[in-house]
């Protein structure tokens, strides 16, 4: 393929469009989509996201990357450049609620997301079956209390180096601000609420007990404040008084399946930019 | 007109829709539409409202009322009959912002909204202009701090008795205790965020802060709490990071003046029944 | 289980619900939820459906549907009785695209779709697998031009008495008027536009010459009319010129599955009643 | 204002981005937004929105305009300029139904519609207190079947060379060909059906008679074609067998005006480009 993305972020000023866009053509790309976009154009934040097909890419992009660091000192940008082929690799972490994990599964086994599911990782085993049967490895790595920290060494042994994104599809552990800190803006979380509404436990009840007329999901990305990362994507379902706590569940669990499996395909594309506890989406 | 709302609830138990039902046909009343909910078939609520034809409804309703004493007795109900051609009598309290009053009477105009639009009481006077073009009476009662007491006190003479229903349509100040108790699950107010997110002032601000993707509005009726009163309707509204703070408002106007007009309409119809602090919305 | 529920149509009169309700009271009946509709007070359909929990349901059934003569005679109903015990057993039709059957089974596993999936017949042999690992019979039955009726004969063999519903999920062969026949209003298709939009074959290339802003899908009983029959439920999303056939498609996919599910759910719970290629949908 | 908005299409080849950006640079301007769309980065067309601040634009735009005649020459492109603070002119023709009016003259009185409406014509009278109300001029120019082309005339002169946009707000007159010419892609219209269903007249009728449950509204450019000209927007709204032939028609106001506002926003925004009777939205 000879298809790359490539995310800017930098102080908005005249120029930048033009020099990168320039560059780019000197370097014989051919732009096919660009985004950006500006906090305040009078010394906001700016921020772009370039598809771009260049022959020959993967010979070509060492020296591309090279060449463009006059063009990001200029700017002061932060920034960087993905082959499309390179498919990013997921480790999905669960626990018992399967329908998160089976619309990504489902999703991948169509061709809809564009990744590597590398590794289901559980701290339970009872979607070994149903995962292992997608030719996908599942590690049990059983959490208690006493076992929290060393579970985690053995998901940071099997994970790192060998992972670009982690997905907790309804795990239903806190992973702790060491393993947050490795993965930064790289974990991925699917909260079931509307987020800020019912951080924390038992959403549903929670939504039931307030007597709200909508409930939503809300995919993020995890931060060390809980329920409190960058917002990437959200949805809601209409419910009524009729419903009880299981029927926003059952009705929850196709919201959060679309949900997180939108923000999964987004981050895969490279369409999301993180800045101050925010998402720029390019999507 | 011969039409008429029932809205009954008591504690659920066999043979209260034989027993509503067969008393209404012997009464010579034909069911036009009926909506039940049972909180639970075990001991729980029922909830029903009932719209029915009665021939010489008018003169014949005090006997009916009556008669039904039994029925209520026996299922220790509480119950009310409307008359539907008792268009209930609505006074809107706003303030700067004209959106939401815009609708209401708009909507009242075209016949969508069934009631009487009784006055408009403002603590400004900018909008007796448009108020009085719809031939309705406008009451300026400016509201500080010093003179609130007083202000509230002109309010209550204006609408004591001669008003069902008070619209907040974005009128910036709280109502007293007293005035609410006065006016129990007949005060709908008009929150510009999705409940129980964002509670309190600058609810866009906040959504900005928080960089959610959705924006929402909540009617609800008031209660001494802050934004925590019994939820009637929500809706929300696709958002991305390129809205700054500004163009939530422009957009949330519009979702703001949707959801009300739709709570009032249900309110004026006969709709909504409260229990433990949620709604019932036979809608 | 002691649940069941009743569909009634008839003509509209005074006294229905009061006879039905005092009837279904005196057999010991407790209604649980019910729902109506009447298109005209005078003289219009009536349309209803209860929901009840009887004590030993399944011996007292037959002598309260011998006793309920008395009153569909009085009203010329059309009616029926099922047990919610009584799981309806479902045939579905597919050919080679497997995200509408893939949500189905899922449902079904996840316990949201009360009903029995008793075989999948395909033209094609691709899907035995997974649907094997479901538990669940396959049947290859080829179908050409040749082999048709030959074929037909087959689905009708492995069909008849076993079967209360056919879903074609995404079957891209046309059925005989015979077999649609066979089982009036008990065949539901997924039509992949929003009907009538868009009738016939390639609808998501007809959705991309048009330029339409939002595509949809259609369930509905087959009649017939080639995408004809009675609209069970449709959905749309919403689409820009940035996407192309494929893109449609892949979108599409997501609501087709929805669009379908909820159709079937629908009718597997008695939520169904046909009138004049039109549906009345108590959901 | 500094503000400018330019519209291109071209065939698609690499470096046009480079090209425009570099040339807005080097004449001061600095881009505020860029939208980009290629159909195919294989000989497809291309479409580019870009908005760009340049100081003392009215002085220095004709210059810059002739100096892009050397980038527009080497692309092959069709282009234009727009300034922001120039905003386009609107005669909005209505009929009887003001719903749609309304919207629009509300939306511009907030601030919401960055555009002048001139004036309003209408085949009735019934709308001039209204619209002189706002301080629009209204013109009352009657159309029968005999005084079709005399009425057109005047529509004629009233609007030629003083508007640059003609809004059909529910107007249920056929406007001729002569006068779609004249305002070729600058008449949009506000169809009470999601396109391509139910065109022509009594839409609602048509989709309470086929039974759908979602109802739309289409705002399009208006062409020789009846309701086939190039969608801008489209949107729906759930509806059940529950609502009548009138019941659809108040549900579908709120739906029309929504949409018809949008449309009109984005054109008088120069969103907008028509390619092969779609359009490219840039929103």
């Amino acid at each position: 393929s000879i298809r790359a993305r490539m995310l800017i972020s930098c102080p908005d000023k005249a120029g930048i469009v033009a020099a990168v866009s320039q560059f780019l053509y000197e370097q014989g790309a051919n732009i096919v989509q660009s985004d950006q976009y500006t906090m305040d154009p009078e010394g906001g934040m700016f921020f772009m996201r370039i598809e771009f097909d260049l022959q020959e890419l993967e010979s070509r992009l060492p020296s591309l990357q090279e060449d463009f660091n006059r063009i990001s000192d200029r700017f002061s940008m932060r920034w960087s450049i993905f082959r499309a082929a390179r498919r990013k690799r997921i480790a999905i972490f669960v626990s018992k609620e399967d329908h998160c994990l089976v619309e990504l599964l489902w999703q991948w086994q169509a061709g809809d997301l564009d990744a590597e599911i590398s590794m289901v990782i559980s701290n339970h085993n009872d979607m070994r079956g149903l995962v292992e049967s997608f030719g996908i490895p599942y590690h049990h790595i059983p959490v208690t209390a006493e076992t929290k920290a060393e579970a985690e060494q053995k998901q940071r042994e099997l994970t790192s180096g060998k992972i670009d994104l982690i997905v907790l599809a309804r795990y239903m552990q806190i992973v702790s601000p060491k393993f947050i800190e490795q993965y930064h803006n790289r974990i991925i979380n699917i909260h079931h609420s509307f987020l800020p509404a019912f951080v924390g436990g038992k959403p549903y009840q929670q939504a039931y007990n307030r007597g709200v007329k909508l409930i939503g999901a809300t995919a993020h990305y995890v931060t060390e404040e809980l329920d409190g990362g960058p917002i990437i994507e959200q949805d809601v379902q209409r419910v009524s008084h009729r419903d009880n706590v299981n029927e926003l569940k059952r009705m929850g669990r196709h919201i959060e399946r679309i949900v997180l499996a939108r923000a999964v395909k987004w981050h895969v594309e490279d369409r999301l930019l993180v800045y101050q506890n925010k998402t720029v989406a390019f999507v």
